[in-house]
């Protein structure tokens, strides 16, 4: 077993309060982390719907990828993260099998997480992130 | 809290053997069950990703929920589901609070788990399931 499980669900919103209050109101949901990436153009939320984590994520721009995805898809599912141990290791095997990936090496995420993308074309149409808190 | 977490990510995909595989490759995944229910038009697959589980979905036929999903957005993440223990008090609750719902009774879903759905308006465009298995 390579993968810990899902350490996040990804979702676009449009408005991140209104995202936030409509979890807390529909799941019980609870604020775990509250963050801005200026140089990935992302404000995001972190709610905790019993022990599964949500990211709600809102654009700063439109010309961001969150932006960009908002303006083509609208507001929904936008990725799904695994937890992993060794993420170096993760990211060499699938690339020596030839997997797709956006990013060959680790980089900073949100709340001090170290992540990489695979491509969704790897995945059957599903942008997933590979997740480490090491 | 009401919500007791992620029960599982549901993703439509084109062909189920070759979505199988690519989660047991990529991610280590393990085929949990696979069911058909012909009602509804649709063949699925849960795997497991360590304690997570990924509801493969494919369409028995273009003009069926899942069919339809596929030839409008393509294979990708199609909804969201949220393990409640008391199923018909979550709907009513949702429904006295005015919460768009697909389903306002619990109906069979797969592998004998109870279900409702919840409109994607309602939740920031994101199709949310919530199940049961009591």
């Amino acid at each position: 077993m390579r993968a810990r499980g899902i350490h996040h669900l990804g979702v676009a919103v449009h408005d991140l309060d209104e995202a936030v209050e409509t979890y807390e109101r529909l799941f019980g949901a609870e604020l775990e982390h509250r963050a801005t990436l200026e140089d990935q153009g992302v404000e995001a939320a972190a709610v905790l719907v019993g022990p599964s984590r949500v990211e709600l994520l809102s654009a700063l721009g439109e010309d961001t990828p969150v932006g960009r995805f908002l303006a083509r898809r609208g507001p929904g599912m936008h990725h799904i993260a695994y937890e992993v141990d060794d993420l170096h290791a993760e990211l060499a095997r699938l690339d020596g099998e030839g997997v797709q990936l956006v990013d060959r090496e680790p980089r900073r995420g949100l709340y001090g997480l170290q992540v990489a993308f695979i491509h969704p074309d790897a995945v059957h149409g599903v942008l997933t992130e590979l997740v480490t808190s090491a």
